[in-house]
């Protein structure tokens, strides 16, 4: 199975494609889109959809992670930053979606849901045997809603990647 | 010229479309994207899409004002009609496009910032000659983001539509 994982946001929208191939997980793919403050509103939401949709259409997930980010935030940024989530998921409806919340994310990959950021980057490379961390954060913290959705799925089947 | 205006929101998206004509203004259609609370949120998102797109296919609006709404509300509201707004932006991507506060669609149409949702209702209809005040509430305000649209390009060009 492959997933994506989206960390959505307006000015950067990290995105990472995994695949899963029985406990295995290996990463295809991860990147950050990124749009310019000064570009119209929705010049940078057809930028961050475009960018998604170019994902999808390369490597085919079936499934995708992303991270609800609405915490912890002020009302104008969480406005801004639910924008760009909306074109994500309008980019990937149809698939089989689950939304996480960072503390379900931190749970998911390090085991702890008041993990520190570092150590979500650190468990993401050591889980798919990374070269190094992958960056930007935006890409590490997509990847690390892929790899929860991965294990949502796997421990609702009674067992777990890690 | 035509306008098209949207009062973007998760459960419901109202929209309006007007005619410019000289100092005339007519209306050409309006309505309301309902979506249920139920349903996954990409699948509310592509019909808020789908819905806006079907609406530009048909009256082919070169313009377009929307309503800013993330005042006075708290994250997760803002969050959710950020979403809303994400996807009818995206539709519109392409066109003249003018971001609106309330007060300055309740100043564009009634000419005071501070009226009332009632005055701004009964305005609506009063400039586009309309046999009754639209409902629901949404499709007014998408009236009224549209008149204030064909106001804001007025008044740069020296008149007032009224």
């Amino acid at each position: 199975m492959i997933v994506l994982g989206i960390d959505p946001g307006l000015k950067n929208t990290g995105w990472g494609v995994v695949e899963q191939r029985g406990s295995a997980l290996r990463c295809l793919a991860y990147g950050c889109i990124v749009t310019d403050a000064h570009t119209p509103v929705a010049d940078r939401l057809a930028a961050i959809h475009g960018g998604i949709d170019r994902v999808i259409q390369r490597y085919r997930p079936t499934g995708c992670g992303i991270e609800n980010v609405y915490f912890s935030t002020n009302a104008k940024t969480a406005f801004a930053t639910g924008q760009a989530r909306g074109v994500a998921l309008l980019a990937v409806a149809g698939m089989e979606i689950g939304e996480y919340g960072p503390g379900e994310i931190k749970l998911s990959t390090v085991g702890n849901g008041s993990a520190d950021k570092e150590q979500v980057q650190y468990m993401v490379r050591a889980i798919l045997d990374l070269p190094q961390i992958p960056e930007p954060d935006h890409a590490a913290d997509a990847l690390a809603a892929a790899i929860t959705h991965v294990n949502m799925r796997v421990t609702r089947a009674g067992e777990r990647v890690r």
